[in-house]
């Protein structure tokens, strides 16, 4: 705990796409940043970036660069993370991480804020910032689950390319052109870089996010399923994903099946509670055709939810819409809101 | 019955998008045709249009255009159906009706040949040909139900823009290509042709699929429900849908969840079903990234499965990914074979 009024900020993969917009979140928030360092493999050292009309050199990532640092966010991939969060702590600043690199350690707060911030209260210099499929599909059913005893959830998934990082985003923007010109469709990035084979992402959908595991899942389905269950704390809560990739640049949607406990529970109860809940905004009306879509939650901070139906067969089973900026709530918004809790909270 | 070898055939709306490709499916599978007749309303009447290398002036359809066709094939919209079916079958035509006019009438068959042909052994001069994204569900479901018992089917549908016509299938390119240009993005169609509002489907979703009905649902969704249940012969079979249109041209792609009856299966199991099934090709490799996507699924006739998972939590469901091309298995392709189930088993 401390008294600071404003503090030393670091960010860790400060030109990447989540770099990017950690910075402005922190900017369009007034963080109360009193000397902001911007850090990056050594490849991008010396780029200089705007903050707040002034230009920062972005400097190379070393263990030294985190002396007299307080907040230090990290977006700069597993590896770089597993390199560095611990010498960041070693020096006294406490990380953020975007990555997956520490989120299912039992010792890590896996945090939305929303949710679950009393799990940071007894942090150890590192909290980890969920997977952003699973942030918005928690804040959505965190309430639920308050309210009426969350039993199960399936859900299937319709993601941005963004979350596969700007490389993603060129190639759809490269294959959505070449197809229009009636050229050859070059595929070199999704579903996953570095993989055996690569598929078109323009006008098509693939069903696969970040590598298999042996159980058949892909790493994103498990991290939906793993991460869901120890943020909302209920290592029991059933839940299976199916995520896919879409041609399109922002927001994640998802179409969640959930069963509650409480009998007798309506729509219009469903309603009340998300309408109350912390970040989420209801839209949904049949009538005037209103639910959210991926451009409709781009750059905007809410978990929208919409389509909400009770099922036709089973009482207590209810169907959603969720939708939310991937790079937002699913990343940069999320982040820097882990480290207003903490200053609130005084928990630095 | 009747002990013809080629038959009079009608095509109503065959300047229409799945009238084209129902003629493109008589040609490549050489139905038996003694003399093809294209009908249409009178806006389109005049258009020559080729079959088999002629040239056939397309006519006005009026109740007599009926008089000496053995096969009439309906695809001009529900209003021409309700019109002119009757008539078609007043003058001795039997009709395959792929629009919703009469699907759920009592004394209609609705047929996916694979799963209930002989629900037409009794038919009475009228089969209708379910909605695309129920058939291809149906033909992947079926073989599982007759092995295993199916209880339960959650899915999540990721459906094609032809699904919802030519009109729809020019505005993604139009709004795409204004995209790209960063020009000013005119919607019109989407999500439902004649509706109040319309949303951008260039990279977008929209998780409306016709209009809605009082319970929330849309009439999409209502369909794969009821239209499924009456296939299947399964009127006590739980199911829920949630429909979604998505920025691609050809097949529709689902992700379902399923529970069956039957203890103790394995994903091996529900392979080796899939495998032996009419109608179906199993794509499913983990190890070699293999699964279907919608392009690679286009211009094929089989129902593609992949994904196959065993749920984590309930030892009883699995998780599928189902993908067929929506203009053919579920229009063109399904709507012929009716056809030519009926003249193989001889109840023309």
């Amino acid at each position: 705990m401390n008294n600071k009024t404003a503090y030393h900020v670091a960010i860790v993969g400060a030109t990447g796409a989540v770099g990017q917009k950690i910075m402005d979140v922190l900017a369009a928030r007034k963080f109360p940043i009193q000397s902001l360092k911007l850090l990056s493999s050594e490849r991008s050292a010396g780029t200089k970036v705007d903050f707040n009309n002034k230009q920062i050199v972005v400097e190379k990532a070393t263990p030294d660069s985190f002396k007299d640092i307080d907040i230090a966010f990290f977006s700069a991939g597993g590896t770089v993370s597993e390199a560095l969060v611990p010498e960041a702590i070693k020096r006294g600043a406490v990380v953020i991480d975007n990555t997956s690199a520490y989120r299912m350690n039992a010792d890590v707060p896996l945090v939305v804020p929303e949710v679950n911030a009393n799990d940071m209260k007894h942090h150890q210099g590192l909290i980890s910032n969920p997977n952003c499929s699973t942030t918005q599909m928690v804040a959505a059913l965190k309430p639920i689950d308050a309210a009426f005893g969350l039993k199960r959830v399936v859900v299937s998934t319709y993601q941005a390319v963004s979350g596969a990082g700007s490389e993603a985003v060129d190639e759809l923007i490269q294959q959505t052109e070449a197809f229009l010109k009636d050229e050859t469709i070059e595929t070199n990035i999704l579903p996953v870089k570095g993989d055996e084979r690569h598929y078109p992402i323009a006008f098509n959908a693939l069903p696969q996010i970040d590598i298999f595991e042996e159980n058949g899942y892909t790493k994103e389905e498990m991290k939906m399923i793993n991460e869901t269950k120890k943020i909302m704390n209920r290592p029991d809560l059933q839940i299976a994903a199916t995520c896919v990739r879409l041609p399109f640049f922002t927001s994640h949607a998802e179409s969640i099946y959930i069963e509650i406990e409480k009998e007798g529970i309506n729509v219009k109860e469903l309603w009340d509670v998300l309408e109350k809940a912390d970040g989420v905004m209801l839209q949904d009306d049949p009538e005037t055709q209103t639910y959210p879509t991926p451009i409709s939650a781009a750059n905007k901070d809410h978990v929208f939810v919409g389509r909400v139906r009770q099922d036709l067969d089973c009482q207590k089973g209810f169907h959603l819409w969720v939708v939310s900026d991937n790079l937002l709530k699913g990343a940069a918004l999320n982040t820097v809101q882990i480290a207003e809790s903490l200053i609130k909270n005084k928990w630095l």
